[in-house]
């Protein structure tokens, strides 16, 4: 929808294979769009500046909103305020992924992570519309999370990092050790993309639907996801990503949850097998570059 | 400290073993307090509204607040608003805690978690005074977690839960199933004093220091909170409750969080051991009843 007022913005949905740029007010009315892959962050970014330059020479850009993997600096009282922080990604440590775009495009530049835009974006236009406190949650290369409080993305100290949190590792049952160079067996390390490749041999896309990884893929998701449920109380869960590609895991995922949870929260919003409480992205892979889009609006002058 | 424009009101800590009351305006202006021993609803209620009933009698009471153990009805839109849901506690299910209070004294009442209160109470006087985000977590008889998000406490669908998460439990190790009866070994299943108790066959409090069992309650402490760390971003964690009154417990607990966090968040609160962001409560026992008297001022017309 053109929203009544939006301005005409730019969006950097900026992740570890690709940049994702919009041009536009929002969701329906996105004018131009370009990808970019991440190679080296000069390079990367001279793409990312020329493409938005080229617009706006068009029609003038309001602002400008970055949502970025991470780990970033939200602070914007920090003098490294803008920049990647602690990334294993190499070459992209210490990136200043606010500064470049203000001083070339001179427009503002709001900055948060790629999964708090997405589940703003959410919020404001997709699965979570009217509700106070949405959690929104992607399974692929990696696990991020993001939440919307009363309507906010939630920050605090730094930024949620709820790929990171450790769930329970039965090692006769699961004897792979994780993928997270930092943790090992964190939840990302049990179950993401590359961590089910590492332990089957065969990247998951390629394992049927009966294969026993997916039954250990669930019993994670739900573990993971019933704590984040415990712990921010969230009133809908939007879970996507490319490992949620496969569509028959919602059902399952959904049961693990309400076994777990084992009746412990009185809900309406958790019975009828939580249909409605855990759902797929309305907006798909869009999510976070619109969420950027919707960055962009508030810091639009 | 009596904050300008205070008016006089009633707080109620609604716990599992008693109920504290007081009369006041905060912190340095409690003007009467009683306790009344949780037994039955009526005996229990009955004796709570007599006590406000003649304070308001001496002076009348702007509003009432009550921070009530759980899982509690927090939608102000439900039909069971104000009651207790889901507790194991024998005739306590379903018991509506607002409802007598309103009728009985004529005031407004104001309603939520006693760990909700208790950090609103260590945000707005405590060990979380100027932050935006604080995490209040008491591990004693139960395990129980209360965040305040931009100065507000967050519900979300019902209210959190954080010591029903799952945390790692090697069982090769620590062969105990728990004692949670609707999870067995959920965070509050493995770590509570009663957990303490039946683990080690003896009160926790009769343990020396130099016992195994402190090492464990360590390891789960360090596990449960760092997960919390890593999903709410609080700017600062208070951690009380009966078995944290072992001090010796806190560096180690530091200790703990720091490694399982392996550098990954990057921020100066963390750094020095985090002798600064995880800090004992400032109000002590009193940060519950407190909590009542600050929501009853936000209620007080």
């Amino acid at each position: 929808m053109a929203d009544g007022g939006a301005r005409l913005v730019g969006g950097i949905e900026a992740g570890g294979t690709k940049f994702v740029c919009a041009v536009g007010t929002g969701p329906d009315d996105v004018r131009a769009e370009a990808r970019v892959p991440t190679t080296t962050p000069a390079e990367t970014l001279g793409r990312v500046v020329a493409f938005f330059a080229e617009q706006a020479a068009r029609a003038p850009l309001a602002a400008l909103g970055v949502a970025s993997f991470g780990p970033v600096d939200l602070d914007s009282r920090s003098p490294t305020f803008g920049r990647i922080t602690t990334t294993p990604k190499p070459g992209w440590r210490d990136v200043d992924l606010v500064g470049p775009f203000r001083s070339a495009l001179r427009v503002p530049v709001a900055f948060d992570t790629d999964v708090n835009a997405a589940a703003l974006a959410e919020h404001r236009w997709g699965a979570g519309r009217g509700l106070g406190t949405l959690l929104y949650v992607t399974v692929g290369t990696g696990i991020g999370g993001g939440a919307v409080v009363d309507g906010r993305p939630l920050h605090g100290l730094v930024h949620p990092e709820m790929g990171h949190v450790r769930v329970p590792h039965d090692r006769a049952r699961d004897p792979f050790d994780g993928v997270c160079p930092a943790h090992g067996d964190c939840w990302e390390g049990l179950a993401t993309a590359p961590a089910i490749a590492a332990r089957w041999g065969r990247p998951p896309e390629t394992l049927p639907d009966d294969h026993p990884a997916w039954a250990l893929e669930v019993d994670y998701l739900a573990l993971g996801l019933a704590n984040l449920v415990l712990t921010l109380s969230p009133e809908r869960v939007v879970l996507g990503g490319g490992v949620m590609a496969r569509a028959a895991l919602y059902p399952l995922v959904r049961t693990g949850i309400g076994e777990l949870l084992g009746g412990y929260l009185a809900s309406p919003a958790l019975a009828a097998g939580l249909t409605r409480y855990l759902v797929p992205p309305a907006l798909g892979e869009r999510a976070g570059v619109l969420g950027a889009l919707w960055l962009a609006q508030g810091a639009a002058p």
